[in-house]
């Protein structure tokens, strides 16, 4: 089953999304049709992501591969829904996505062991983390300029049961920009894979429900600029579209989304 | 005037804090004893914590001062109150305090001039950051182990408005260990004061309400181990007790704290 928050005349709504044309299914019971909908990242905790988390992408990036997780912590402001605009900021150089399969959290976690890790989960969903590649400098440093500007982490569609997945190690991730492909890869060739990743990070902090790891992106990355679309696609996940906008565009729209929102509110 | 944020009889109430006895004034009209209450963290948004914002704490650890602001974010598991306890996690080597004065936004701040800052901030509170230095390494690695363990950062133990502290640039900074006077210094000594900070964050993301900046610490720091009592104090912001348990002592008391509430709410 695929879960979805989404909003829809104002507010927000938790729904479940049915066929081929992801028919959304209030928990009021209602039925509507995603078009008419809003589409918001489907969780909301805390996101951790990992750095070089594909061997071929650290060497892409000329680093060697990592013998411990890289993980980072992103902050609520830098999620975007499915469907929705994104920004390549001014004057920089070189912005590139980033295809992830996102474990979600389902229950509090706190020193599982590898084999148990999946109990944990609530499901799966699939982010692309942008990164403003002109701040990177070394992998100890995804400061936040490069990975924490808002919405420049679109994250959805939906979150997919874990049962509905049944092998998370070996699927395809794929990214077309404008349609045309430019990044392929799968999740088998995860240097650290998502058990142990629960396991890792829940040896010493406690994972909470909604939290969410992003783990990482295989080699493949490109530029993109304002006009593009992108897409990014977890094969048995979701495919998560967005486009991409001039931070004065962005900006203006989102005043203009803000005061409709408030309207709607009065 | 201060704000609160409180737990009584199961509940989180918003209070203001009256008198040298700190008499919680709930928005309902009650009035009650500080020692009837438990302190929760006085803001529960984003935490943007600084590393080396001290020339002299750079310097006791061979860092070169920062010629920019090195920013890093905590995630909300790793907040907790006034007179809690946090712990000291078995086979590390180093666990040191860091004193801190706090800025907590009220308004969403976007592209904000030094100028301006202060219009966005609702007040300051104290934090105590404390760091797991065994996974330290390098300045551009506060990583997750060393900052962002539950529990492991207590706030509090309320907000002060802004016009209560005339001048947050000329600050003492105190702490104490078990009575003991260890650290001290003065928000004078920062490299990036608070309004250079909300203008360099802002210019990339939105700060909303509820978010925090911790400042960064002075020079001063030595280990803590289970035993002590933590006292950090800002100059006329607020004075946030702390007690270090052992990792097993500390989980113990979540179960039963988490069994308590569930009893409560049953």
């Amino acid at each position: 089953m695929r879960h979805a928050r989404i909003r829809f005349e104002g507010d927000i709504h938790f729904a479940t999304v049915e066929g081929e044309d992801n028919v959304l299914h209030l928990a009021d019971g209602r039925r509507i049709q995603a078009s008419d909908a809003e589409w918001l990242p489907p969780a909301t905790g805390s996101m951790f992501a990992l750095g070089l988390n594909y061997a071929d992408h650290a060497a892409e990036l000329a680093f060697a591969p990592p013998t411990e997780p890289l993980a980072f912590v992103k902050s609520v402001g830098t999620y975007t829904g499915h469907d929705q605009i994104t920004w390549r900021p001014d004057n920089v150089a070189y912005m590139h996505y980033e295809c992830e399969l996102v474990a979600v959290i389902g229950k509090p976690a706190r020193n599982v062991k590898r084999e148990d890790a999946l109990d944990y989960l609530a499901g799966y969903t699939v982010c692309n983390d942008y990164a403003i590649r002109d701040y990177l400098e070394n992998y100890y440093r995804p400061n936040l300029r490069v990975k924490n500007r808002d919405a420049t982490t679109p994250v959805g569609p939906w979150i997919v049961d874990v049962a509905d997945v049944p092998d998370a190690s070996n699927l395809k991730l794929r990214t077309w920009i404008n349609g045309e492909l430019r990044q392929e890869g799968s999740t088998k060739d995860m240097i650290f894979d998502i058990p142990y990743l629960i396991e890792y990070l829940s040896s010493f902090m406690t994972l909470q429900p909604g939290d969410m790891i992003a783990t990482g992106t295989p080699e493949g990355l490109a530029d993109v600029v304002p006009g593009d679309e992108v897409i990014v696609e977890v094969e048995g996940v979701g495919r998560l579209v967005n486009r991409i906008v001039s931070e004065a565009e962005f900006f203006n729209h989102q005043i203009l989304k803000n005061k409709k929102l408030a309207e709607q509110e009065a």
